[in-house]
């Protein structure tokens, strides 16, 4: 039997993340800096995302399409506020065809730009509007520390871009996106809390007049920016020359709209959910809810494969991903090993007394414990158990990261305490840059501004707040 | 009513072919030459073959994957057949995060180094066999002339690569993969029948030892390549140090393959089905499969959107994949035009006088013929309507293809006559380059080698034939 042999998860939390990672073949390094292979794990865990985030996409009257991952370097030089925000860390093809380029053409790093461009030449009238696309893509941003999953140059995501014919429109759509599809993917399918405000200007998307997003807590109790939507500044249309007749016969800019997600989801679920032994998957995202696992002898093999197979087709026939770990090489031990490493939430044991007995041992890869349970009931008991589960993982994480959040009154004092250990600190903000960037000494940011407020000053100057505000460490 | 203004197809294909791809907003230009747009209704077509593709490809034991789109220049040269046919096509990216790259960077024209570089990691010994990936991405191939779906610089495919112990292994996964998978999908899927056979060594890809094709004939008579399976050069594996240790102890290189299908599928679905009122797309494609159109004056429009939402329910119950086109400001005139243009294949028409008799009229898209249909039996006719017309696809585009084919004996005889109009010459060849290159005179080439053997001579030096071959014009 393999032991696990992961790095402590307390003590060593990022060696740990690492080790996880290639241990469960989620994800390799490539041969190019700061890249990263997704191997099949990792990309079925993904797909799984996709899958749920593409329907509601859908649902919300977007439409897929696909743009060039190529863009003139022009195009990325018309809005003052984006070119600043990406220009370094771009990466341009400055040859093709065996020539030099006329002008230069950079790799998408995220593509408004481009989009723009086709919008102005779709959109005329108000009747084209709303406008809604959505494209399914990779985007390459070079990074000096890569990380995977977390930070890496290029990475997966999905991008979601609008234009709509009014501003309270734009508003309206971007905060449905936001709390009605991500929010509602990270709580309910990814059984991760989230803390959702708003962007300060110095955190904003490099072009926009709103940045909303959703904080997660790792367990290291750093935070994790996990979706983002945007509103768009009114540059966007202007620059790209977006412009339509509205219903009164008048030319107008629309407003324009943006919101993606990415591979990092992956890494918050490795963070929020795993343990000592390994990845914990939510049973909704999980690509193989239940696995099987045989455990006989030569002379039962027959009745004890017999059992799993009869179990794995009911499962299947209930849209339960599940799997039989039928490998004659591996012993019980090591299949159970396999199992836990890869956090498939349910294993269910048969071995010869079970299959005499037509009964299943139940294991919840959360807390360990184990059920028996008769043959006849094992479809619903499965499924119980794997709704159980789900909402284990998000009590759970809910209560780690309500632990590592505290009401705070002065920078002075939570700063240090939190750049010594770790923290979530909730509290007072004047609005100013200059106090926000007070919070840098303790390697802090402000994740995000809140809607409802309870302080009432400043933890940096002590003047008036003007809202409340989560700061913390981030990844 | 918007009048069909489309440029002739018998006449003039190639405008007809452009403007169908236009005004059924299938793609658009993009602002980097030779790059298209895929628009919501293309990419929705796209999204039908992936899921068709997709399931087979992993029921045949290949995983999904995600490999960079940045290849380091070196691995291109590794193989040097690869790169001589790649080097002309590739874009390099020289700079990157502000500073010129050591090593210049190439966007993937296709992903065989990169992934035969990680399998060099992964392969070790004969348990890691076979080892069966698959990716979803789009490649960069400098293209100087383009046109939408069928060459441009940028396309979408899925690329399946795979390492076997054996060559025999390899060839049978491959052949699987060619005919159990590419011929169904365009044949009983997307209703192209096809000539399937093997690319001469000229024709074949850059590195491989066998290449499998699927040839495709459009209306005008020519041919297009619709999908293609390869086996690979030993020296693959011998460049990228991928070798594994056999059941004997013995250190082996592995047979190395790779098979892929790209959005060329929708310009072959345009060519093959469409007619003078534009796109025709078989009913197991089409993301919609039944337009529901109500025709309706103001009083008595309520009774008919019942009856139209009844409808929709009902086949939406059944899976079927339907709309109804209730835009208030189209005539029933433009929504006949809307729903014929972009090839919906079934049409309910439903007005005042179906609805009180409970009735609709099915619209058949290819032949243009109507049934009255009881409201009871509706959702029994569409199904079995949507399969006569699938049918009657595959049937028309047989007739079709067989009707260019002609059996041949000389060159000099059929060459002027094809160069001149159109046709398909089915003919012998002693296999020498020679006479190969002789068919380019006449603007073709061989566009595949045959299983079955019929003719005695070569058509160009009149020497015994070593196999049949297919000679056409081609895209």
């Amino acid at each position: 039997m393999k032991k696990n042999t992961l790095p402590d998860i307390k003590t060593q939390f990022s060696e740990w993340y690492l080790e996880v990672i290639a241990a469960a073949e989620l994800s390799d390094q490539a041969p190019v800096r700061g890249c990263m292979v997704i191997r099949p794990y990792g990309y079925a865990i993904w797909e799984q995302i996709q899958k749920n985030l593409d329907e509601r996409i859908k649902a919300q009257g977007y439409q897929n399409a696909a743009f060039p991952l190529l863009i003139p370097q022009s195009f990325i030089n018309k809005e003052k506020e984006h070119v600043e925000g990406f220009a370094p860390e771009i990466a341009v093809v400055t040859h093709a065809g065996g020539d030099q380029l006329e002008e230069p053409l950079v790799i998408r790093p995220t593509s408004e730009t481009m989009i723009h461009h086709m919008f102005s030449k779709w959109v005329h009238s108000w009747r084209d509007l709303p406008l809604k696309l959505n494209q399914w893509c990779s985007v390459v941003r070079w990074e000096k520390r890569s990380r995977p999953f977390l930070r890496t140059t290029e990475f997966w995501w999905h991008e979601c871009h609008a234009a709509h014919a009014t501003y309270e429109q734009a508003k309206q759509d971007i905060e449905q996106a936001h709390f009605g599809v991500y929010k509602k993917v990270l709580e309910d399918i990814l059984a991760i809390p989230v803390i959702s405000g708003k962007k300060t200007q110095s955190e904003m998307f490099a072009g926009a007049t709103a940045t909303y997003t959703h904080e997660a807590i790792m367990q290291d109790g750093k935070a994790l920016q996990s979706a983002t939507s945007h509103l768009l500044a009114p540059a966007f249309a202007e620059q790209f020359g977006i412009s339509f007749q509205d219903e009164t016969g008048t030319q107008a800019y629309p407003t324009l709209s943006s919101w993606g997600a990415t591979t990092r989801l992956i890494g918050a679920l490795i963070m929020v959910h795993g343990d000592q032994k390994g990845l914990i998957l939510p049973p909704r995202i999980a690509p193989i809810q239940v696995m099987i696992v045989p455990i006989a002898k030569a002379e039962t093999k027959e009745a004890v494969m017999q059992a799993c197979e009869n179990i794995h087709e009911q499962l299947k026939n209930k849209d339960i991903r599940v799997h039989i770990h039928n490998d004659d090489q591996s012993t019980p031990g090591a299949k159970f090993y396999y199992t836990e490493l890869r956090g498939i939430p349910l294993r269910i044991e048969i071995g010869e007394k079970e299959a005499r007995a037509q009964q299943a041992t139940l294991a919840n890869r959360v807390d360990g414990s184990k059920n028996v349970i008769a043959m006849s009931e094992i479809t619903m008991a499965v499924q119980n158990k794997l709704e159980e589960i789900q909402q284990q993982l998000f009590d759970r994480a809910l209560a780690m990261q309500q632990a590592y959040i505290t009401d705070e009154d002065k920078l002075s004092e939570f700063g240090p305490r939190i750049d010594g250990s770790s923290g979530v600190a909730k509290t007072g903000w004047c609005g100013s840059k200059e106090c926000e960037a007070q919070t840098k000494q303790y390697k802090m940011t402000i994740r995000c501004t809140l809607e409802s407020q309870k302080h009432a000053h400043c933890c940096v100057c002590g003047k008036p707040s003007i809202t409340d505000c989560i700061m913390a460490k981030s990844y």
